[in-house]
């Protein structure tokens, strides 16, 4: 056995709190070396009374690992553990001071889960979980109130420029809501609507304020209250990492300089502050001199975010915040806002924005999600390709998965793509049957989607500016087809709770080709969906007996036969399959 | 290069700040299988213009790893980075996303530092990281004020049985401060000592009474003040995760039922609820009937209990809490008990008990420190080994080293045995010369050590109750030769920084035999201590070269010279040397 790759740690994701009564232990060890392991557990003041061995399954493989999980319910909610792994010849124990070729006497040594308390455990809010999120930048969008459109607006469709604005608007949101009933969505996230220069409104000027060329507080209310009406959430953009050089407290920092009451609001090197070119004496967003980063340490500007925080979720009834940059804000400060919001709003969600490993984030005291953007990656790269393999796909995919908890991925924020990324479509070469497959999986996999507006009706677009394209409301020049896509695959998911809770496990994954097979599965169904990452016809099989197995289409309930123990379906280029499995026999 | 032993995770102990300027990133790698590490550095933002290689130092081994770690500072508080490693005849890169053969392009999928601050990192306060800590049971140390005595005490040096009392009391503590002042003692920690029916007092009854059978208010008052006097430190044992039956919300519960406001107070699974011999309904510690758990997620309880620890922060002005089963509260009853205690006083030190890996209490959001049962489990295991294996007990220490981050290392609450184990002596076989080695190894050692009272002065005792005999006073019964010991080492701890806060590593052990050679280094001056715990004398030889490195014994000050590069000592059994290098040519 290759003892260096064992891995594990008596906490985050590793051993974690499931819900108020189940605790997960995960443990790591290297691909195809190990046939079984089994988590020896009891509890450390009577081991003798209370203990139990339970096999641990293998949930996932990546590049390197395999990695095996079991679930447990203590009575006294605490218990200490160690692991017994069997290779072909070989039995080994590891407990966290050592690793033994006998069992070591429990539970000196042993790894401890001291008491599970809810408190401390990851819960996002249930809504979430099964929501279909749809990404909207305002200026973009729609146009419903022209009387409020800024000077200079462009021609609605003009190619957009860095500082192009369309006069897009919340009113021209609230007049596309059929739209976005119509094709399943049921929470929507805007990206800044307080009132800041930029047409992105990342460089906010006055927080408590809706910029006024996208309405105002009475138009947001009515917005929020319409979506609400319909059963769809509103998520708005926090900008707490930095803010505008306009605004008052930085400018008047420039002004009076050391003397100013904001001095310690930002991050300043020395004086005078100048906002200008070339190096400067102040910190900022990346480099942009247009950006002072906030001191989110000061007591002052954590109360004054804080409060702007709740007030739009008391103001309107926000549903939550996602938040711009937020790996570069303080643990301490995050820590305080989830305990501002779930106060004034228990059921609101809370969805950073990161892009690598957030883990630190995600253990239950600051975000619920994050933009799960190494998801993106990973997808378009395997559905982009011309030489797709499956197998690095299914490892890639497994190995961000176990990155988080399972109640993590369970409410990741997945997406294709972004107002920080180019288009999906334009990523696939404009191949609209690659971004079809993509949008298959996006809807059958663990985690909450999110769909960037005008994917779903063909909208293309390189890196910003060009991404971020004015949404296409001529139904000639939609692509309806994509849509009428979109809508059948939403509401499968909406349909089957497997789709959203259920287990995720890769059937079939090849090196050499783009063939896969996946499964969800939970106590009631199983769904697996096949998917022909290729310009050629394949034929796939995979093993199913339906004397026995009730195996059907998933959209059309026609039967699936198995022939000699074997499912065999046909696919044609870029083509897909998805076979249901009820098991309570309906 | 063997991939799989690969580890780094981008938070915790493997990327952390070690002050508000200084990071540190650790790596690790299967034993003796890479030769070279360097950590690639960047500002994602601009990494063109801000970039760096930075080789990382092989900074400890243990049995199947070895650990490598760099420190930086980089301008902007933030940075990305990969690992670029070298083995014999491989260079791979390691970045988030994956292992490469060749450099993959930066920042994309490289792990970030989003940015460092100060608010996050781990501050304990730096004169716990100085002091030298002496642990008293105020019933066994000595009887000041025989007035307030609890009925049916026991001669002075009976032997304690589980229920014995002695009559040790506050007054008693202060009568000996000179005692503790002449050892060397800086701070003490009393196990607890508000108003309980036991001897330990681990079952509180009234939370905000000093035991009248120890003191009152007055006398802790001054007992404090004394301390403070003679510059020592003065730190409580705080038993919150569960009470005495006799606790007055408890008695009500029992008394009440469902009606009692303090329902919540507890864990209750029914009623009526009783107190008795076999299955309980309601939770506790262990499975002792007369200590029931408190329900610390109850914002009741937790208010009671803050107050309670703010209250004697500020009413006697005491240094410090140690925290009693510790790990069974939850963490988000330590992050608002760190938040009170640090604002009652910013220099308070918090020692969680806790016996197994405690990172996830020692993120700077919740403990200082936790008691280091895992170093006294190898220490004991070595010293007392009659076929030591010095290899071992380096990789284990190594081992527990690499645990946590350095500045976290520098405050562990070092023993070598307490209230809750055997007596050192006793575990050496009354062996003393083992015990010496032991207490040079703990007093030169990285960490903050803790005496348990009359370990300096050969008390010996099994488990409890024989381990908390009382304190031997008659001078003509303590061993004065063995105190004398104690004396000398504390005072060079005492007066060499470098024995508090140098580097540590280990520059000799073998697997067949008890002769080790250790290391403590900063910029100023390096200590080699040398030891033989054998029964046999031993020639011990390390390279140096004294014609231009000047080494000492670090207590005579005479040379020590080399011959032909290597110093060699001649080591009686169980013998010692300790040599001083000054690096400022004093």
């Amino acid at each position: 056995m290759q003892i260096e790759s064992l891995y594990h740690s008596p906490n985050t994701k590793w051993a974690y709190s499931y819900d108020s009564s189940t605790f997960h232990l995960r443990i790591r060890t290297k691909k195809n070396d190990v046939n079984q392991v089994i988590a020896i557990t009891g509890d450390k003041y009577d081991w003798d009374n209370y203990n139990n061995d339970y096999p641990m399954e293998k949930i996932a493989t990546d590049r390197y690992f395999d990695y095996w999980e079991t679930e447990l319910s203590p009575a006294q909610k605490r218990f200490s553990y160690g692991f017994r792994l069997q290779a072909e010849d070989e039995t080994i124990w590891m407990t966290e001071s050592e690793i033994y070729d006998e069992e070591p006497s429990p539970p000196s040594g042993y790894y401890e889960m001291p008491y599970m308390h809810e408190i401390d455990g990851f819960k996002a809010p249930d809504w979430a979980k099964s929501a279909i999120f749809y990404q909207i930048m305002p200026d973009r969008f729609a146009n419903g109130d022209p009387r409020i459109d800024p000077d200079g607006v462009l021609e609605w469709g003009d190619q957009p420029t860095n500082d192009s604005h369309f006069g897009g608007d919340l009113q021209g949101i609230m007049d596309h809501l059929d739209y976005l009933a119509e094709l399943g969505i049921t929470a929507i996230y805007l990206t800044p609507i307080f009132e800041a220069p930029s047409n992105h409104k990342y460089d906010t000027v006055d927080y408590k304020k809706v910029d006024p060329h996208f309405g105002d507080t009475t138009v947001l209310k009515k917005l929020v209250a319409a979506c609400h009406d319909r059963n769809m959430k509103v998520v708005l953009d926090a900008v707490f990492n930095h803010s505008s050089v306009d605004f008052p407290p930085f400018k008047d920092v420039i002004e009076k300089g050391e003397q100013s009451a904001y001095v310690d609001w930002f991050h300043i090197h020395d004086f005078p502050v100048e906002v200008k070119e070339g190096p400067l004496n102040y910190a900022t967003f990346g480099f942009y001199a247009s950006m002072p980063k906030l001191n989110t340490t000061n007591p002052e500007v954590k109360q004054y975010l804080l409060d702007v925080a709740e007030h739009w979720l008391k103001e309107v009834q926000i549903d939550g915040w996602r938040l711009d940059v937020a790996n570069e804000i303080d643990h301490s400060f995050w820590r305080d806002f989830r305990k501002v919001v779930k106060k004034a709003n228990p059921d609101a969600y809370i969805i950073g924005e990161a892009w690598s490993d957030s883990l630190r984030w995600l253990l239950g005291d600051q975000f619920d999600s994050v933009m799960n953007y190494p998801f993106s990656d990973r997808i378009l790269q395997f559905f982009q390709s011309e030489q797709p393999n499956g197998l690095s796909f299914a490892e890639n995919m497994n190995n961000i998965l176990m990155r988080y908890p399972l109640q993590t991925n369970e409410v990741l924020f997945n997406l294709l793509g972004s107002h920080d990324t180019p288009r999906v479509l334009t990523m696939f070469g404009e191949n609209k049957n690659r971004l079809k497959l993509a949008v298959a999986f996006l809807l059958t996999y663990i985690g909450t989607p999110c769909i960037f507006y005008g994917d779903e009706i063909g909208l293309t677009g390189e890196q910003d500016p060009d991404c971020r394209k004015c949404m296409e409301w001529d139904l000639s020049k939609q692509d309806r087809e994509l849509f009428d896509f979109y809508k059948l695959m939403i509401k499968l998911r909406k349909k089957h709770e497997v789709l959203r809770f259920g287990r995720f496990s890769f059937l079939r994954a090849d090196a050499e080709d783009g063939r896969i097979i996946y499964e969800r599965r939970n106590k009631q169904e199983i769904f697996t969906i096949w998917m022909n990452q290729s310009e050629e016809s394949a034929l796939l099989a995979h093993p199913a007996d339906t004397e026995t197995e009730h195996w059907q289409d998933a959209f059309s309930g026609d039967p699936v036969k198995s022939v000699d123990g074997f499912v065999s379906i046909e696919l044609e280029p870029f083509g897909y399959r998805i076979l249901r499995r009820s098991l309570n026999g309906v």
